[in-house]
C-alpha cells in the first residue's frame, strides 16, 4: 500500500490515504511500521479517513499501537496532504479528531503547503485528577516551588487537553534530562504523570525549550508543550498575550500565540518521501 | 529518485540502483537521508554500481558521510537486490567492494532471496598498529587479562579486516554497555580503538552476543563482530571449527562457520519497502 512520510518540527508519522481504502488492525500495523530499523520508522501512523462533519477525519496511532487523540504537529501534515493533492484545496481546513473538529489555516507556495496554523483550544489549569495540590485544581498554579531531583524548581501548570508543567531555567542545553526527567514525570504531585517543559527566556518573543514527555522521554518537539510554554511565559510576565512567540525546539521552531480564547500554533509541514509497503 | 530500504539482521541501509543513473555527492546525501526523523532513516546508503570484474560494485556510505569498505549485512542485501530484479539471477554472486571482490551464495524461495552466505575472508591477529601488547602483534592473543571499567576481563583478539576483542561472560543482558563500552573502545592497548563483543556461551553451537562498535556505540548487529566471536569461541575451545554456530544478536541471528581458510557468515536479507525521494 502507498504511504507518505511527513514531519512537522521533526515529529514524524507515516500517512495513509484511507478515503477509499480501509486499513484493518491499525494498532498492530503502527507497531510494525514504526520500527526505525526493520520497517519504515516513525512516531506512529496517521490514517486520513472520510468525515461527515469536516473535510477529513484523522486517526493517529502511536508507535506502541495506542490510539492518540490529537497531535498539533501531525494535523498540519494532514492539512498539507489534502491540500497538495487537491482533496480540499482551500486556505481553511477542518479536520475531525478524537478531541473534536480542529481548524487549520494553511500557507502555500507554488501550490504546496509549507506551514500551517492550528487552533489548539483554550489553555486551562489541571483537573483535580491530574494534580494533588489543592490550590492548583482547576486553575493555573503559577511559580509553585516543586522539589525534584534534589533541588527546588518554580513550576507553572497548564493543561492543553493534556497536563504540563513549565519551569524557567537559565540554561537548557546542559540539562541532563535522562536523569532529571523521570523525577518530574513520576512526582506524587501529579497522579496521572506529567509532561515537563524546561524553558530559557531569550527575549520577549523568543523562548528555547526542551521537553520530557510522559511515556516517551525527551522528544524532538511537542506541540502542546510549546503552547503550554508560551501560556506559562505569559502568566509569568516573560511574554505578552496576542503576540507571536517563537519557541525553539530541537526539531525546529514553532510560533505560538496565546489569547484568552485559544492558543494558536504555527509550524512547518514537510513531505520527506513517498513509498510503497506490503501490509 | 527511487530507492529500496533493506536490512540484514537489523543493519539497515537505503539502496540505490546506480547501474544507469549516477548519484553526485553521495557523502552529503548519506548524511541527509540517514536521518531517522527528518528523512528516510538508516545506517547509511548503498550504491549498486557497474563493475568490470564482478557482477556489480557496491559503494557504501555511513550515516556520518564517511565511505565504508565492506559490510557483511549490507552485501547480502545487494545480492538479494540484483537477484530478485533479474540483474544477476544465479546462486553465486560476486560483488566488488573496497575490500576486494566478495563471493555470496544466495538462498531463494519463489524467486526471491531470503538469506545468503558471505565469504568474510580469513580471521587473523591484530596488526602492530592496532595493538600495543608485543605478544599480540600479528597473531591471536587468547584470553588476555585486560583491565577495564574497574575489573579484569579475559579478551581474545581477532581481526576480520577490522579489529575486535571478544570476551566471554556469564550473562550479556544485564551489562551496562553505555557505561563500560567506552572503557574498552578507548583502552591504550588499542591505539586505533577497538570493537568489543560480549558473549555468553549457550551451548557448543549457540552463542549470545552484544557488540560495542568503535565510533557507533551499541548496535543491533555487527557481521564482522559475529565472525570474530565464533573465531574466538573456537580458539577458546567453546565451539568447533568447520561447524555452523548460531550467534544471537539483538537484530536477529547470524550463522557463522569458522574454517582455517575463511569465515563464512549466513544471514537474512529483507526488503522493508520501496520509495521515491527528491535528491
Amino acid at each position: 500500500m502507498e504511504f507518505t512520510k511527513m514531519h512537522g518540527a521533526g515529529n514524524d508519522y507515516i500517512y495513509f490515504n484511507c478515503l477509499e481504502n480501509m486499513i484493518e488492525d491499525p494498532e498492530s500495523l503502527s507497531i510494525r511500521l514504526s520500527d526505525r530499523h526493520f520497517s519504515i520508522g516513525g512516531d506512529g501512523i496517521v490514517l486520513i479517513c472520510p468525515s461527515e462533519s469536516a473535510d477529513v477525519r484523522m486517526r493517529m496511532f502511536n508507535a506502541d499501537g495506542s490510539e492518540g487523540k490529537m497531535c498539533g504537529n501531525a494535523i498540519r501534515c494532514v492539512a498539507k496532504y489534502i491540500y497538495d493533492r487537491g482533496i480540499a484545496r482551500k486556505d481553511d481546513i477542518n479536520v475531525e479528531t478524537l478531541s473534536g473538529i480542529k481548524k487549520i489555516h494553511v500557507f502555500a507556495e507554488n501550490g504546496k503547503v509549507t506551514s500551517a496554523t492550528v487552533n489548539m483550544g483554550k489553555a486551562a489549569g489541571l483537573t483535580s485528577d491530574e494534580i494533588t495540590i489543592e490550590e492548583g485544581k482547576g486553575k493555573f498554579l503559577i511559580g509553585y516551588p516543586m522539589e525534584a531531583a534534589g533541588k527546588s524548581w518554580n513550576v507553572t501548570t497548564v493543561s492543553m487537553g493534556n497536563p504540563h508543567i513549565v519551569t524557567f531555567v537559565p540554561e537548557v542545553k546542559d540539562l541532563d534530562l535522562m536523569k532529571i526527567g523521570p523525577h518530574f514525570e513520576n512526582s506524587p504531585l501529579f497522579p496521572e504523570r506529567i509532561n515537563t517543559e524546561f524553558v530559557r527566556v531569550i527575549d520577549r518573543t523568543t523562548l528555547e525549550m526542551r521537553v520530557w514527555e510522559r511515556g516517551s522521554g525527551e522528544t524532538l518537539a511537542c506541540g502542546t508543550g510549546a503552547c503550554a510554554t508560551v501560556t506559562a511565559a505569559v502568566l509569568n510576565g516573560h511574554c505578552d498575550k496576542d503576540t507571536d512567540v517563537t519557541v525553539r525546539l530541537i526539531g525546529g521552531d514553532l510560533v505560538i500565540r496565546y489569547t484568552d480564547d485559544a492558543v494558536f500554533m504555527t509550524g512547518n509541514a514537510v513531505e520527506a518521501f513517498n513509498g510503497n509497503v506490503e501490509i
